[in-house]
C-alpha cells in the first residue's frame, strides 16, 4: 500500500471532506446540559453511519450517561486505539458569536480560511481529521494500513463520568499496541507536537448559605451575614500575594522540573508575549519566578471558573441572598492527589466559615497529571512522520489541559497515548467563535495518513 | 361625617376590597425588567379606573420610563398628598416559590390569614389600604373628609429615574400640606408605627475585565488573570475585621445616637434574636458593639447584591472569563454624601486592579438618608388615631430600608411626610412566596379612616 496517492486523495476530497465535517458540527451535542441529551445521541448516530461507510464495524454502546461509539476494522500492522469526543462546550454567552455557533461555515480570514462553529477544534474537526485520513487510505488501497479501534465518547466535556466503566467493562475489546488520541494542539503553526504530559483536573462547587431566605437589604443589610461576602473571601483567599494556591498540601507531589526538560522547553522559543498579547493581557498574573509556558506545563493552578449570587439580571434590586455559588478547579502535576486536595479543599472553606454559614459541596472531575512514556517505537515512526509534513520537525511538548483519558488508557488497558493534534492557541475552544483552521483540517488529515503509514511500519 | 359607619362598612367589605387587589396583583408590574413594560403600563390604567370609580379625577401621566398615576377629590379638611407605588420586585428565584407569584389568593396559615404574592406587602397591598380608606369614607358619606392628591409611581423598585424630574415639573400640582407614604411597616404586630428617620441608597455596578475574551483554563490557567479573582478581592475587602466599611471617607457625616434616641429604641423592647432566627441566623454579622436595631436604624451598610462571572449553568465549564461583575449598595444615614461616596469607591476600585484588568462602573439610584420633622399637628393626631385602632400605643421609629420619596418631597415640595404602613418583618418582601397578612390589609385600611377622621380635625 502506498501512501502518496492516499495523499493525493485527501488534497482532491478536501471540500467533500469540509462538508462532512460542518454535518457533524451542525448537530448541538453540548454533553453538560441535559437539555441536549437528544442531540447527543443523535452525534453518535452520526459516527457510527460515518464509519460504517468506510467499512468500519461500529456501533453506538449505551453508558448510563451519552452513549460511545467504538468500531473496529482489521488490518496488516500494529493495533492502534483512536480516540476522539463527539461532545461540545456549552455556548453562552451566546451574544458574543458572530454566527449561530451551530451553523458552521468556512470563513475567510486575515490568517487564511478557518471553518467556524462550536466543536470545529474541540473535538469533531479533530476527530475527523483521523476519520477522513483512514477514509482515503481505504478509497485509495481498498483496506487501512493498521488494525484500529475507534472509540468516541460524549462525555469528554461534562467530566467524563461513564469513560472509567467503560473502560473496565471492554478492557479486552478495546486494548490494543498503542493510542491515538487528536484533541490537543500544535506548538505552532509550523511545530507540530507530541503532547507526553497532561495536567490533572479536580473540579468542586461550593454553595455557602447564609440566611435561610432572600432578605431585604434594608431590613436586613448589618445584622445579616451576606453569603457573597463570604463566598468572596473564600475565592480571595484561594491565593496569596505571590500567585502560590492557599489551600494546605496543595503542592505535596509537585515536581520541579529537570534541567534537561527546562532546557527543551526553552529551545522551543515560546513567544510568551504573544500568547498573552492574543487575549489582551501583558503581565504573567500565576506564581511569581515562573515563566508563562512553566505554568501551563508544569505548574498546578486553580481557578474559578463561575460564581453567582444575588440579583444577576437587568436593573437592581436590593436583596440580601440566601445562597452564593462558585466553580472552581484545580490543575495538577506530577504526583498530586486530586482526591486528598479535594478533602483539604473542603475543610480549608469549612474553617472559614463565619457563623450562621454553611458550605455544600459537589464533586466534579478529579483526575491526575499523566505523563507518557515514549518507549514505544511508534512514538518516533509518529513524529517523523510529522515533521515529514510540516515545515518544522515535531517537538516532544507538555499540556495545560487535562486529557484523563491518556492516563486511563494507561492504567485500564496498560498502554501509552500519542497525543497528537492540530489546533491552534487562537481557536477559541470553549469560547465564543471557535474555529479550526482549514489548514489544521486538511494537514491534520494528511498528517494522520502518514503516520499511519510509518506506524503500519514499525 | 362620622368615623363609625365608615369603619363598619370596610370589616363588611373586607372581601370584596380583597378581591380588588387580588385583581391590582395579578398584573406582574416589575419595573426593573424591560420586558414587562407593558404591565407597569396596565397597572397604571387598573389604578386610573380605580380611582375614577370613587369619584377621584385620576390619569396616568407619561414619563420617560413608566407612568405616574395623579388623582385629586376636594374636600374640607386639610390638603394631603398620599404615595404609594405600583411596581414590584422580580421574582426569581422563581423555583422557590410554593405558588404563582402573580396567581394571589389569601392562604391560612399558623399565624392567620395572608395575602400571598409578589407586591401584596410591598407595595399594592398597602397603598390599597389607603384607596379601600376613601372609598368606605366615600360611599359613606358621600365625600371624603379631606382634599386629597394620589400619587402613584411605577419606578420605586428600580430607582425612581422619572421621580425627581416629575415633582419638579409638577409642583404646583403636588405641594399639599403633609404627605402620607405607606411603604413601611409595624413596629409588631401590636404597635403600629410612624417612621421619621430613613437610611439613603447607593446602587453601583461594577463590571471587572481581565482577558479580552473567555478563555480554556486549561490553556490560560496560571498566567492569565481571572476576573472572578479581582472581584472576589474587592468585594472581601470592602468590610474590615470589625464590620466597618472601608471606603475611604464612607463615615464621613454619620452621627452617633443621641442618649434620648437610644433609650426610646432600648424601650421598644425589640426581640434581636427572634428578628435574626425568623432567618435562620443567630450572631449579629455587621459592625461590632452595634445592636442589629442600631444597625439596621442608624448605622451605614455596605452589601453585595449580585455577582456573577463565568459559567454558572448545570455541570462544570473550565472556562477562564473574561469579564465578572457584582451590584453592589450602600445604605446611608445622616449626613452622608451619596455622590462622594459614589467617587471614593470607584476610586478604591480602580486603586487594587492588578495589570491588565479594568473596571467599569454603571451608577444605579443616589439618595441621602433622609430625617422628618414631626412638629405638624397632623403627625401627633395620626399617632393617636393609629393608637385607637392597634393594641397597644403608635410608636416613632427608624427604618433601615430606603424611601427616597420623603426626601424628595421635603427638597421640591417642601412638606414632611408621615411615613405609615402595616407590613411586617416575617413578608418576605423581595423574596419569594412574599405575603401580607389580612389583618394588615384590614386594618390598615381601617387605620387610615381613622388618620383622615384626624387630620380632617386639625
Amino acid at each position: 500500500m502506498s501512501l502518496d496517492p492516499v495523499l493525493s486523495r485527501i488534497d482532491t476530497d478536501l471540500t467533500e471532506a469540509t462538508d462532512r465535517l460542518k454535518a457533524l458540527l451542525r448537530i448541538p451535542s453540548i454533553s453538560t446540559d441535559p437539555a441536549y441529551k437528544a442531540d447527543c445521541d443523535a452525534a453518535a448516530d452520526w459516527l457510527v453511519a460515518d464509519l460504517a461507510s468506510i467499512g468500519v464495524e461500529a456501533s453506538k454502546r449505551p453508558t448510563p450517561g451519552h452513549p460511545m461509539v467504538v468500531g473496529h476494522v482489521d488490518g496488516p500492522g500494529p493495533h492502534v486505539l483512536f480516540y476522539g469526543h463527539y461532545d461540545v462546550q456549552p455556548v453562552d454567552p451566546l451574544e458574543l458569536w458572530d454566527r449561530d455557533p451551530f451553523d458552521p461555515q468556512v470563513e475567510d480570514t486575515a490568517k487564511g480560511k478557518v471553518i467556524r462553529g462550536r466543536g470545529s477544534s474541540d473535538d469533531k474537526g479533530q476527530l475527523m481529521t483521523f476519520v477522513e485520513a483512514c477514509r482515503a487510505w481505504k478509497a485509495v488501497n481498498g483496506a487501512l494500513p493498521c488494525k484500529i479501534t475507534f472509540l468516541f465518547e460524549g462525555e469528554e466535556e461534562s467530566g467524563s463520568p461513564s469513560l472509567v466503566p467503560f473502560l473496565k467493562d471492554n478492557a479486552d475489546e478495546l486494548k490494543a499496541d498503542v493510542a491515538l488520541i487528536c484533541d490537543t494542539g500544535l506548538f505552532d503553526s509550523r511545530v507540530p507536537a507530541i503532547t507526553t504530559t497532561l495536567r490533572g483536573l479536580l473540579g468542586e462547587e461550593v454553595t455557602i448559605t447564609g440566611p435561610s431566605k432572600d432578605l431585604h437589604s434594608g431590613m436586613y443589610g448589618g445584622p445579616a451575614m451576606n453569603p457573597i461576602r463570604v463566598l468572596s473571601r473564600i475565592i480571595a483567599g484561594l491565593h496569596d500575594d505571590t500567585g502560590r494556591v492557599t489551600v494546605p498540601g496543595f503542592y505535596d507531589g509537585v515536581p520541579e522540573l529537570s534541567p534537561e526538560i527546562a532546557a527543551q522547553w526553552e529551545a522551543l522559543g515560546f513567544d510568551h508575549a504573544a500568547f498573552l498579547g492574543d487575549v489582551g493581557l501583558g503581565t504573567p498574573a500565576g506564581e511569581q519566578g515562573r515563566s508563562a509556558l512553566e505554568m501551563i506545563w508544569s505548574r498546578p493552578t486553580c481557578e474559578a471558573n463561575g460564581i453567582k449570587g444575588g440579583y444577576t439580571g437587568d436593573g437592581f434590586k436590593t436583596v440580601l441572598p440566601s445562597k452564593a455559588s462558585a466553580k472552581i478547579s484545580f490543575r495538577l502535576v506530577g504526583q498530586q492527589d486530586p482526591h486528598a486536595i479535594r478533602e483539604s479543599f473542603r475543610g480549608w472553606v469549612e474553617e472559614q466559615l463565619p457563623p450562621d454559614c454553611t458550605a455544600d459541596f459537589q464533586g466534579h472531575g478529579a483526575s491526575p497529571a499523566s505523563t507518557m512514556s515514549i518507549t514505544h517505537p511508534a512514538f518516533e515512526a509518529a513524529r517523523e512522520a510529522l515533521s515529514d509534513e510540516w515545515p518544522d520537525p515535531a517537538a516532544y511538548i507538555g499540556s495545560g489541559g487535562s486529557i484523563p483519558i491518556a492516563g486511563y488508557f494507561q492504567d485500564i488497558l496498560q498502554m501509552d497515548a500519542m497525543l497528537i493534534g492540530f489546533g491552534k492557541d487562537d481557536d477559541a475552544i470553549h469560547s465564543p467563535n471557535e474555529k479550526y483552521d482549514l489548514e489544521s483540517f486538511h494537514k491534520g488529515t494528511r498528517s494522520w495518513a502518514r503516520i499511519l503509514n510509518a506506524i503500519a511500519k514499525v
